[in-house]
């Protein structure tokens, strides 16, 4: 599969989500501008894609740096990186990768600047590849949650295509796939933005992976006829208390769950666990243009014009809907993270 | 506004509802199966709505008829009836109509053939009277449940659109509104045909009432905020035991509805009530074209090609979800149905 970021020859990669399923098209980001507005209109979103790909900004923001010493090079990526974290507020891997390629700068202040600006691709390159060992290491430990024969439903991307590779909720999904468990996929369509039938769909049938694509109306009839043993969403950010933000209409699909006895599962790696946010209630929501509501990925119309609208991009579903948290050290229940990520 | 159906000098005349909101076009239906087309195109849709259609259905068959005697004629709408009856499966009104103008027809036997013909497009006229008369009913028991300053979500278009004229789940609404109250409401857009985004809200903007657009998946979290007071819906078939069939996503919202304590009523005539089916187990369910999951509206792809899909038009919601139901007669428990219209 083309990844979903990659850094090459000096400028960012980005497979163009919002092209997708019909068009499988690179976006190339040159400068930083770019990669900002590539976040904003979500050709590359999921929590940690954006993660990895704001690093490899502020890795391609010290390339295109024209300072002279450290402080003019730090007063630069000080501009970057706030551009950067004003594209999306909700995702808090943005705001952990940010701070990381900072304090990697920091680290690196007495080397010479070419030093520094290799130092940085390296270290955006880190962030990359341990994103797919921990989406690995989470497939290890969810695949155990999933039984041969089962059918999981998920909401949203959170697959190889919203991480670096691999995925988080389908991620577990394809690692239960490859211990030769035969498993299904119900995917929730999931609107306005449509990335269960655009990439989540798409993703799990290029793998050879089965899917049954539905509209987000549907879950709860199909899990009342029984057809759905397990769902697995991933996560945009977790509070302390395990409350996780999500894709609007994660909550909807925990409450029909725990309605049907069907055990809910949230898979994160630890940068989308920000122990600085106390609750839910203290997790900032995207509130998105209406468009996204009033059309149909901006082409067709279907809503009367003028029509008020409600579009947060996110929810959030509280501890106790969620059954565990999948990460890369194990399954917790939600209110053991603070004890493990602390 | 544009009356949904109505017969024009031997033609009939709908509202062409796969074109709203953009288009308000008039489809005139000159022979049967035209008529039969539009139902199954969904140009005319909403269970009383497609039993005043019916109706005239099998009046303009008779008037096309080049019958010589009662029984060519009764041989004639027989046919016609069947090609009525097999558009769609779960709406009874529709078969409730036909079986209405059968009766009509037997009853004017004796009669001649013009008189015959006559008698056909009047008892057609009397059900389309019949309803909007039967949605005012609905609507002055059912406002008495709705507060001042209360919000009422809805799903699907139970309004005018789905009717003859006014609407139950938005009749209820409207006489609210009539009667002073200052009320809002809250219309899932129902993927995958939406008519919450393409007529409810069309529908309540022509009349100046305030409503707010939601995806679908955004229920449950408007719930949990405290943004919605009351769930009205309309139903395709309520079977002897309080069972509703309504609109695919019907059943999510009543179970959202129960998990926040928020109760959750159902709008409908007697002529939706069918006392020959005993449970929502005996509802045939429509299975749609998968193309309307994976493109928006026919237009625009917005899903992999192949991809598996799952398209029943319409859920079960059981009785033991629904506060009450609203008719023509009162409000009544959903056990207390077959004791009310047998």
């Amino acid at each position: 599969m083309v990844p979903t970021v990659c850094w090459h020859e000096g400028a960012i990669r980005l497979l163009d989500q919002s092209r997708l399923p019909e068009h499988v098209e690179i976006l190339e980001c040159r400068d930083v501008e770019s990669v900002a507005r590539a976040i904003r209109e979500l050709k590359v979103r999921g929590a940690p894609a954006i993660g990895v790909t704001a690093a490899m900004g502020v890795a391609l923001g010290a390339q295109l740096s024209e300072a002279e010493n450290y402080f003019q090079l730090e007063n630069d990526l000080s501009g970057v990186c706030e551009l950067l974290a004003a594209t999306r507020p909700t995702a808090v891997n943005l705001f952990w990768a940010i701070e990381r390629m900072k304090r990697t700068l920091h680290e690196l202040r007495s080397q010479p600047l070419s030093a520094i600006k290799t130092g940085l691709v390296r270290e955006s390159q880190s962030i990359l590849e341990e994103d797919i060992a921990l989406c690995k290491a989470m497939g290890r430990h969810g695949a155990r949650l999933i039984e041969d024969g089962q059918t999981i439903l998920t909401h949203c991307n959170a697959g190889a295509l919203a991480t670096a590779g691999y995925g988080t909720a389908l991620g577990v999904v394809r690692a239960a796939w490859e211990e030769g468990k035969r498993i299904q996929v119900i995917a929730d369509e999931t609107r306005p933005v449509l990335q269960g039938a655009r990439l989540t769909a798409w993703e799990l049938m290029q793998d050879g992976i089965p899917v049954t694509l539905i509209t987000d109306g549907m879950a709860g009839i199909m899990m009342r006829q029984g057809k759905v043993q397990l769902c697995i969403v991933g996560a945009d950010r977790i509070a302390a208390n395990g409350d996780v933000a999500n894709k609007i209409g994660t909550y909807s699909v925990a409450v029909l769950a725990r309605a049907h006895g069907i055990p809910f599962y949230v898979a994160a790696p630890y940068s989308t666990i920000d122990l600085k946010t106390p609750s839910g209630n203290d997790i900032a929501i995207e509130q998105r243009n209406p468009q996204e509501v009033t059309t149909m990925l901006g082409d067709r119309i279907i809503a009367p014009k003028g029509v008020s609208v409600y579009n947060p991009a996110f929810d959030v579903t509280p501890a106790e809907f969620i059954a565990g948290i999948i990460t890369e050290r194990g399954v917790f229940r939600p209110h053991e993270v603070l004890r493990h990520f602390s």
